[in-house]
């Protein structure tokens, strides 16, 4: 097969190994991640993915299915292999004792612990090609692949409110600024992150129960973990201290450091509910990545304003954002945006 | 011509005449009309259109470019003929005069001293068909449609935020909350309406033109009516006060009886500018027709809100708008909305 035609076929492979990563879980403390193993003549003699923490890695499974006819053959894998040992031992040495002769992967691994698979393989003699598909795949796993180069979770940060930027009218009263469509969408992007956070002063005030639910209210099969910060205790008839979803209360209020406590329990990716105070602290402290806004076609004129004050001054010191899109869903408009580098701050 | 072919012919006919009435001002006391004469024997003798207040009538100019050729024949017009000596004499008799046998056409006349003229061109024996395309002739003459019915200009209130409901910073700077294609834009939209509204606290504090420019500044041909509201006295000096445009001060605050004032002076369609305090009484007047945001995609956490207390306390009572357009504007989003009609209220 010449160079061209060994490039395509490279990416038709990788394709499928991408379309098997996207069966695993999407929030877990690992990678999506998909594995396609030829045998030496270039036949389909395994597949795998990985089914999430605590299960086998998904080139180890696509070699159990290989059996023997890995040997001299290529495995397609779409992250770089891993290098140690964790809950799993080491794919890179997987791959070389089953004799892979070639190994074709997508993302590197941004794991400064779980690195230089593709270093081990070479040391083995394995013929290693790197970058195939990268960006679909790093897309896969976006909060992860962020997650796992910043030391820190993801943070996504969902408002609702007026188009005059309220979120509860003058007497406190907020249900439902947004409609029911947009209340369904919150409870289908919250089930994709690890963890819902609020400050002590919502689970106060309104009580929620931090769930992911479907639309008929019942709750789903998984829930993320549901997160309070801040110092002030909580009614043990709290219902975020049901038995429908763990929960923890951090007794802290820096975010830096909420954060960090959450990467220790393999956190990737924080879904933060407000209120005003709490989200002003993660956006003053530039620990804000991503905003999701729902915006109702609605005028209050007065209540409570959905962020609270982030020391800024003057309108040239204003967050700015970078919208990703837009989009009417219901009567409610919304607004995904990336927080972009902030110059002067 | 059996049935069918006349009326599809008659559509046909009404297209091109609606096509002449765009050639008009949009921003006029008068509506746009556009007319097409035919002969006894269906071929097309005539054309016109309304050039703005003061001009003949699209009838009339169709009817001179015709002559002779009117008698026997058809007009086909975008808005029933009028019947009242205005500025010119009434177009129904003129048709009659002319010896036109068929008149067809879209808009019935909403100003009850015009009405009546499908009557007049009964009484003179003439055969009448009126609603053909209809609803796009209202269209095209949108503001003075709601203007003649409701006995009161059509009210926009535009305004510029970021994404948490703020139109300026803490220390008052505004400058710019939006994009340049925002801008822009803003000046497109104020180039259709007859009058740009504010309060006198704007002029105080902002010193704005209120003129309608092009994107390198110069003053477009045509500007709008500038109306400041309030008792307070203007500076000399005020950018307002200049020979750019005309400008009136009305010593009132009620926004009902500024909007008497200014359906005296024919205004059909007011481009209301703000502030919060100035557009806060014209939306809980429930005389605010039509909004226009532009959104920043941005955060501000504090300064001043795009509106102020409306005397709304609980959710409930909201006012709610229907998005008839939610774009993206430059990096800004831009969302108009029609102010929906106020159960409670």
């Amino acid at each position: 097969m010449d160079q061209q035609a060994q490039e395509q076929r490279d990416v038709a492979l990788m394709r499928r190994a991408l379309e098997l990563a996207a069966r695993g879980p999407v929030a877990d403390p690992n990678p999506r991640v998909g594995a396609v193993v030829l045998d030496a003549s270039g036949e389909v003699v395994g597949e795998g993915w990985h089914h999430g923490a605590g299960t086998p890695h998904a080139e180890v499974e696509a070699l159990r299915a290989a059996g023997s006819g890995a040997a001299g053959g290529t495995a397609v894998v779409t992250l770089e292999p891993c290098n140690h040992t964790g809950r799993t031992g080491p794919c890179s040495q997987a791959l070389a004792d089953a004799g892979v002769a070639r190994v074709v992967y997508a993302q590197s691994d941004p794991n400064p612990v779980a690195a230089a698979g593709a270093r081990t393989l070479r040391d083995a003699r394995v013929e290693v090609v790197g970058g195939v598909l990268a960006l679909e795949a790093a897309a896969l796993n976006r909060a992860w692949t962020f997650a796992v180069s910043h030391g820190r979770p993801m943070v996504t940060w969902k408002f609702a409110a007026t188009l005059d930027g309220r979120s509860a009218a003058a007497d406190g009263t907020s249900q439902w600024v947004t409609g029911p469509a947009a209340r369904a969408d919150v409870h289908d992007l919250r089930a994709e992150c690890d963890a819902i956070l609020v400050g002590t002063g919502t689970v106060l005030t309104d009580d929620p129960r931090l769930t992911t639910r479907h639309p008929d209210g019942t709750l789903r099969a998984r829930q993320p973990l549901r997160v309070v910060v801040g110092e002030r205790d909580l009614p043990a008839a709290a219902r975020v201290l049901d038995d429908a979803a763990p929960t923890v209360h951090l007794r802290e209020r820096d975010p830096a450091l909420v954060l960090k406590a959450l990467a220790a329990r393999e956190v990737r990716h924080v879904w933060l509910e407000g209120g005003p105070t709490v989200a002003a602290a993660f956006l003053a402290a530039g620990l804000v990545d991503e905003v999701v806004a729902y915006l109702a076609p609605a005028l209050l004129g007065a209540g409570a304003a959905a962020v609270g004050d982030l020391g800024i001054q003057t309108i040239g010191e204003a967050l700015r954002l970078v919208p990703r899109e837009v989009t009417t869903i219901g009567e409610d408009i919304k607004v995904v945006a990336t927080v972009a580098p902030q110059g002067g701050r």
